[in-house]
């Protein structure tokens, strides 16, 4: 089997750390692993299949032996690099924001637009994470019911918005238990005990960005004609965001018929139990690799309704997983 | 001015006691406060006005003296001993869902339905928390645009749930903070930096009761034509919920009437600024008496679609403060 020499460029951060767990736990065909990362993180080691690997500076040049290279830097880093690296001969997958709009650049969820892949030309896009797990559990229901509208409402957790914010939820929860004042400096406001409707920001039009993703990501990947009206919010929860789906499809909504095509549909799995309290739950699914579904019900308040509650580990299924079976997806489709 | 008689009914219950307290911050004309409670509780002390009442227990021939009885005693204790209040000369205003959907007794927000107060045969429910938040943000676009259809997602705090939930989720932030293992027992998982989305038992068609009551009493108050497609969710916050609305009307939508009509209206703040990340929260609301709007968009996705954030304290206007503000209009009414 082949081996590729895959870089990680921001090695150091929430999500590159994932990244590379993510490509140890699938067993990724990985020759050389290359943690690029910003100078001050420079020489600090990162462990791979037991084996230590040293960060080196992302910058030109650091490509040239590269073929994946996964960044999870930031938009400006991405900006700024990838088409440096795609140069050098690397075909890079960006879990930024910056080339996902980008009509040169494909932007991918492997079990929703696989075949998107095979027009890039050195940078695919990652998906923003509301989307991803939201188009997971939509593309089955459209595929069979022609979705013509959606209406979702979020519940996202801090590990989204970085280590940092991680660690405000976890001082504030402590500095509350200890009595003490709570203080924020990444959330405009204080997280912990509250919710924020405010994620990214805001456009002129009164909507966030991060919404407008939910939006834009939507109609790039899944179908140009659904509708998507978001609500995106920051909870107290450190990993895995819920979201609160209202579907409404052109075709006659059969529950039944929904539900067996989520059980059938890779990488979803239905958790809906209601009498035994069984339901998909952010404290459950962290760290798993699947995008969870369940409180799955009929919605009489229109003609073909479904409601649903969707569940995913934002730093796997969000971020670090799909980009690795985007990488998957191009060694299956010999596009590497 | 006429003084009356008022007993609170679950007097040392989390809501009970802000009964007390809002009826005291509001100069209610009470001539004698009567606390009621279980045997277990009789004789313990209530604070009014500076002045200690003893808790007597709440039973029948308890009502004799009372002229006006706020129940908050959960629906066991208000199906047996309501209907006594009321024979015995009292005026009941019921916070339990226990009469709420009987066609014999009226269930008000005085800023939605004043008028169903004067039908009222000894018995008034004061409606559920995420339901009375919702409609009074909705009544005055509902006069103006005719809204069709509603879908809400709530973000609902922990004492919705009375006090051993409050001290559940203090308990499992103070654990987690001190690295001990998290139990639960109020709940069914964990709430702590989870989101349950489940309130109430659930029903056969997968809906939960919390979730049905926001349909049958936004018929019951506001128009039975409106359809409702709710998503009840509880998360780790421990005053005020959150709602996330999506509403579809009939008329054209104008978003600057409707901020307008918002701004205008008795018992509505719209805070709306993203620019200076200003919209409602709920550690901002604690305490407050009015509902508090904002994120106000429109909803590109349907004809006449609106989008918005509506924040309340869920024990004063999504409990006491609604049943003290009946009690005051069932005074203005002469009805008492």
């Amino acid at each position: 089997m082949k081996k590729y020499n895959v870089a990680v460029v921001g090695a150091m951060g929430v999500v590159g750390r994932e990244m590379v767990k993510t490509l140890e736990q699938r067993n990724f065909p990985v020759n050389k692993l290359k943690p690029l990362d910003i100078p001050a993180n420079k020489g600090k080691e990162v462990t791979f299949n037991g084996e230590k690997f040293l960060v080196e500076v992302a910058e030109k040049g650091a490509f040239t032996d590269v073929d994946i290279a996964i960044f999870s830097a930031g938009g400006d880093a991405s900006l700024a690099l990838a088409p440096t690296a795609a140069e050098e001969g690397a075909i890079v997958v960006d879990n930024s924001s910056a080339w996902r709009m980008d009509p040169e650049v494909p932007l991918v969820i492997p079990e929703v637009n696989p075949q998107d892949l095979d027009w890039n030309k050195g940078i695919i896009a990652n998906p923003n994470c509301s989307t991803i797990q939201m188009l997971v559990a939509l593309k089955p229901l459209h595929d069979e019911f022609n979705i013509k509208r959606v209406v979702v409402s979020t519940y996202q957790a801090v590990s989204g918005s970085g280590q940092k914010a991680i660690e405000e939820l976890d001082q504030q929860a402590k500095d509350y238990a200890n009595g003490k004042p709570l203080t924020n400096g990444v959330y405009p406001h204080q997280i912990a005990f509250n919710a924020l409707p405010h994620i990214d920001v805001f456009l002129e039009d009164g909507y966030t960005k991060e919404e407008m993703k939910m939006v834009n990501e939507t109609h790039k990947m899944l179908d140009k004609n659904i509708q998507v009206s978001p609500t995106a919010v920051r909870i107290p929860v450190y990993r895995c965001h819920s979201e609160s789906i209202n579907i409404e499809t052109e075709k006659e909504m059969d529950l039944e018929k929904a539900i067996k095509l989520l059980e059938a549909s890779p990488g979803i799995k239905v958790v809906d139990d209601p009498a035994n309290n069984s339901y998909p739950m952010a404290i459950d699914v962290k760290g798993k690799d699947d995008v969870y579904v369940g409180r799955l019900r009929k919605d009489p308040s229109v003609k073909n309704g479904l409601n649903m509650w969707v569940v995913a580990d934002n730093l796997r299924k969000g971020a670090a997983l799909n980009a690795v079976q985007i990488a998957e997806t191009l060694i299956k489709r010999n596009l590497v």
